[in-house]
């Protein structure tokens, strides 16, 4: 019998490799779509992706992986919550289920509708133009709706749409934690712009040459951990960072040479995406084991190298010396505090991806209340330029003068990303709460940064969080590492004492 | 009956495409590998091309194909020789065919020793010790007689290995123009190295900065009709052309910034392939009708930009100006006359890849010889160092100071390429061929190219060799197109008129 259960494992575990392998020949064509392909090779790449998209759909929702499942799930190595094979076993499961409760000619109806809708919406952001966006937004909600009707949800229908970016999550657990978050950082806020100070950040927009940017962008990507030899550098109008199995892991970036910021922290954060994917554990790539666990996670390890080391103090004790020998006209006359102020700026703006470690989390909550309420029914698509208007003259203090500055700014709900916004909130939470039992574990953290030493940080997330892959969700993930369930606290205590003393507003 | 064969026809191309489309992911896969991918990602890239290579040929071995194209080649559709359908049912049945009659276990074998027998000879050419590769070649020999036998052939194995290179080419055909050309050149060679004029070939040896290298390549690929629209150029150790179908197509070189020769040349005999493969008829992708017909007619196309246009003096006439606008230094006392004669200079020399254009032909016909009579059973494998020397003693003038700059200098045969080299002596045949033939179609052809414009040249390849695919052999396009069978008159006339009056050699 046990002999028998074994096989069985053995061929699930060779059939989710298989697929695996499918999407890992995906991601290089997309990857090259985007970085290296010419103009007119679209039609083909369409083609190509289309032929093992299908494969790699037809392979997993193969019925004879369900009935792999079946013979596994009340056996043996489902006992253990956390073993390798349960983990395996629940997660290929959970997708499984997800994929063939829903019709393929539903999938097909969202693809069709989102392709359109983002069409359209590129258009009425141009022309700041909500009206001709709402009825489309309107059908993306209602198929989305049809889609949690498919594939089920514990309490309310944006349960389900949560779940596609962070599994286990609900809306009645995170909707806490954020509604608290909200509460306090608003306050917070309210009490840096009363503060009356202001960094100088024309140090920032000074000449940045592209080349030497790349040059500092490496090396300190290289520094906190980001493995060169296992993954690449290059330049894409959208930075991303995407795995292409071990060994392979590759992160873009834009420069801007009359902007600092923008590539310098987009690498840090990209490498922390890409530090994440090569900590996880090679030998079982290619099966939920040894797979990242949810965007939020992802996000909390974009968002810790990018802010909680990269803006912090220390790093910049040993970063700014270099920076300044590389940039040697923009950053002569700049004090190391001068500079640490400039590139730690709080300032409430209209635009997501522009926001400063602060008030990006407003701008997340903003999205977050208002897609849980279109979404619930309790607001009407047509009152969305409204409320959203409201809610950053309530919580940011401005008013956007345009849609194309408020509510049409992201692509996310054009493409039926209904859901995935908390995720990047949830991203900050997460980060703030591991660096916190981070620097408990390892006292002389932060003095190690101001050496340039990043090894014990990365080795602390690589074997309490990387190596997991998605042994735990994320939710159990945080108690596990931390000993507490997520919270609100270390995020805010971590901007209260930064920001607080930047901006003598403790 | 009629109706039902349709059915049959399009299954087949239908199948045929999406071969083509998985293969055209694995070229995706392979481009990124050599130009791209960071070290530590081979080992996912080997797994990933496995998976791709695997699925295409299972697809193209299926018994189905087989019944398909049984059912198609004495049919309707099969009647007219030169009729798109009768194009594709005869290549898809030859390559079905010999696909069908190796069996996987020698495939695999091959692929195994030549494996094997490549890093042998890497080892080997380092040491300059051909004893240690002997008896790796000499199981090569082995392996590739067994493939011959499996395949069949007309006359002699040999024919076998042709075959899979020039499909239709025999060695009794071939080897007759190649024995006249060899005659010819040979003596016409002694007359050039009698005449004791030398370029000035310091000249291509001045300081040619990479980055200015590449804007002059690459405006010169453009101007003879590479699209970048469909299409780039990047830096590879060994340059090469690959099409991942229509409108992607991308070659590669590499820059010596102390050689003006490497990189240019290089760059437009790349193109020369990239300009063929931009020229197939796309409505018949993915289907031997919109496939390229041979290696030796594709290095017919690349030799003809490279040597025929972009070595003669009116290409230059166009082109030099602009070199010396942008190679300042090294060209601004260089007049137009010696610039040509020192991109043409020619000189006998051990290394086949750094040959001139006269002389680079005499180090096909060694290969040609020699491995024709090793495979025949002629010569022993172990006298083939021997023989090696002898006959470039007796072409070129010149003996190896050692096997490393001799029989063991090409990659060929460790990886089982037997039959090969012949295609690159035949490349340039053909390109004489069509070349005499489109001057006289085109009555100021050369007149264009000191204008800069190659359309007319370039709209004539399309016509009456790109945009036919694979309806004829290699022979008979020939044929089609000049009138005449393939001789080696053109390109000795060429020759001799070009170099007769760089050396007083006529």
């Amino acid at each position: 019998m046990s002999g028998s259960l074994d096989g069985v494992y053995e061929e699930l575990i060779s059939r989710a490799k298989e697929i695996s392998l499918i999407y890992s020949c995906l991601s290089v064509l997309d990857w090259d779509q985007k970085t290296y392909m010419p103009p007119n090779g679209a039609e083909q790449r369409s083609g190509q992706v289309s032929l093992l998209a299908g494969m790699g759909h037809r392979k997993f929702t193969d019925p004879q992986i369900g009935e792999l499942l079946d013979a596994l799930v009340s056996g043996k190595y489902a006992q253990d919550d956390y073993s390798d094979e349960a983990t395996n076993i629940r997660e290929l499961k959970r997708q499984y289920d997800k994929a063939k409760k829903v019709p393929n000619s539903l999938v097909i109806e969202i693809s069709k509708v989102t392709t359109l809708a983002d069409s359209v919406w590129v258009e009425a952001r141009e022309k700041s133009d909500f009206a001709s966006f709402q009825p489309w937004l309107e059908k993306v909600i209602d198929l989305k709706h049809q889609y949690a009707e498919c594939v089920g949800y514990p309490k309310e229908p944006y349960d389900a749409l949560l779940d596609d970016y962070e599994p286990g999550a609900t809306v009645e657990a995170i909707g806490k934690v954020l509604g608290s978050f909200r509460k306090d950082l608003v306050a917070f806020v309210e009490k840096i712009l009363g503060s009356g100070k202001h960094p100088d950040i024309s140090i920032v927009s000074r000449d940045y040459p592209v080349e030497k940017q790349e040059i500092f962008g490496k090396m300190a990507a290289a520094a906190i951990g980001f493995d060169f030899n296992s993954g690449r550098l290059d330049v894409t109008t959208h930075p991303f960072c995407t795995g292409l199995g071990p060994g392979d892991t590759r992160i873009t970036t834009r420069y801007n040479p009359k902007h600092f910021n923008d590539a310098f922290f987009g690498i840090l954060h990209e490498s922390g995406h890409g530090i994440y994917d090569q900590g996880l554990d090679r030998n079982h790539w290619g099966t939920p084991r040894g797979e990242s666990i949810s965007l939020g996670i992802h996000e909390s390890q974009s968002r810790m190298w990018e802010n909680l080391v990269g803006r912090s103090r220390s790093f910049w004790i040993y970063f700014h010396p270099i920076a300044q020998r590389i940039f040697t006209e923009a950053l002569q006359d700049v004090s190391l505090d001068d500079f640490y102020f400039a590139v730690n700026a709080v300032e409430p703006s209209f635009i997501r991806v522009e926001a400063d470690e602060v008030t990006y989390n407003l701008h997340i909550l903003v999205r977050f209340e208002i897609e849980h309420a279109f979404f619930k029914g309790d607001l009407k698509v047509a009152d969305i330029p409204s409320t959203w208007n409201e809610r950053y003259k309530h919580y940011l203090g401005i008013t956007p003068a345009n849609d194309a500055q408020g509510c049409l700014q992201d692509v996310h709900w054009s493409n039926g990303y209904i859901g995935y916004f908390p995720t990047y909130a949830l991203g900050n939470l997460y980060a703030a709460q591991f660096f916190a039992k981070a620097r408990k574990d390892i006292s002389d953290l932060e003095d190690q940064f101001s050496l340039g030493q990043f090894g014990d940080l990365r080795e602390w997330l690589r074997k309490n969080i990387h190596a997991h892959g998605q042994k735990y969700r994320a939710g159990k993930l945080v108690e596990v590492v931390t000993g507490k369930p997520l919270s609100h606290i270390p995020l805010m205590e971590y901007l209260r004492a930064k920001f607080g003393s930047l901006y003598n507003a403790g």
